[in-house]
C-alpha cells in the first residue's frame, strides 16, 4: 500500500519542514510514501473560484480505486489506535493507494467532499495548515509503531 | 490576567523549541505569560512514584485561587472559539493566573487531576508532548488574535 500526503503550497516556516521531514525519513521504514505539494492556483480573491480550481488539480491526481481521506474540522475524530486500524483495514482490503488531503486556505469544494473516502478531524481546534502536515505525518508513522507493535506510541 | 505554561523537561528537538519561541513572542502583544519547564524528578522506574514526585512538584507551583487547565486526552475536547471563551470567562471573573499543565511521561497523579478546574484535551489522538506544548502554545495565541477581532483565526 502506497501513501500520498497531499497539499497545497509550502510551509511557513522552515522549522515546521525539518519537522516534516523527520517524519517523512522515519516512515520510510514502514510504507511507501511521498509527499505531494501542488501549487496554489492562482489567487482569484474568490474562496468558491479557488476552491474549485484547486478540486480539479486534487481530482487529477486520484484514481477511481483511490481511498481519499480528507482532512477536515468537520470529519470523524479518532484516536491513534484507531488511525492505525484504518490504516490496518485498508491493507486487509488490498487498497493500493491512500491519500490523505489537506485542503487549500478555504477548505474543499463539495466535490471533494463527495468523493472523500473517510474525512477525519485531528483535533476540534482549528489547526494552522503547517501544523495539521506535521500531525498528520506524526500520526501515520505513530499508526505503524502501533502496528507493529513497537514502544513508540503509549497508551 | 497572567499565563503560565507548566510541563516537565526540555524538547527533544530544537525546532519544536523554535516554533515554541516563536509563539512565546507573538503572545507578548496579548498577555503576561511565562514557560515554566520544571526539571524531571529522578526517574524512579516506577510511574506511580514518578507521578507523585511530578505532583509535589506542581502541587508547590500553585496557589489555591490559581485556575489549572490541565492538559490530557481524557478532557474535553473544545474548539478554537471555545478556548478563547474559557479565557474571556476568566479574565470576566478577575482570575489572576490560569496554569496551562502538560503532565510527564505517565501522566499525572490523582490529586492533579482532582486539583485541577478544566481539563482540557487537545486532539483525541495522542500526542507527543513537543506537540502538545506547540499546540497549546499556538491555540492559546490564537484565542487572544481571536478575542481582539484580528485575522489569524478563519472560521
Amino acid at each position: 500500500m502506497k501513501i500520498t500526503f497531499l497539499w497545497f503550497g509550502k510551509s511557513k516556516y522552515k522549522d515546521y519542514d525539518d519537522l516534516i521531514n523527520l517524519f517523512d525519513k522515519r516512515l520510510k521504514h514502514y510504507c511507501k510514501h511521498r509527499i505531494l505539494t501542488l501549487k496554489d492556483p492562482k489567487h482569484s480573491g474568490n474562496p468558491h473560484v479557488q476552491k474549485k480550481k484547486e478540486g480539479q488539480l486534487i481530482m487529477e491526481q486520484l484514481k477511481p480505486s483511490d481511498y481519499l481521506i480528507l482532512l477536515d474540522e468537520t470529519g470523524q475524530s479518532i484516536t491513534s489506535r484507531g488511525l492505525s486500524t484504518l490504516l490496518q483495514k485498508q491493507m486487509n482490503a488490498s487498497t493500493a493507494h491512500i491519500f490523505f488531503l489537506i485542503g487549500g486556505a478555504y477548505g474543499v469544494d463539495q466535490p471533494i467532499f463527495d468523493r472523500s473516502n473517510y474525512t477525519l478531524s485531528l483535533s476540534k481546534m482549528t489547526l494552522t495548515h503547517d501544523m495539521a502536515r506535521l500531525l498528520i505525518m506524526e500520526q501515520v508513522y505513530r499508526a505503524f509503531t502501533i502496528l507493529n507493535g513497537e514502544k513508540y506510541h503509549n497508551d
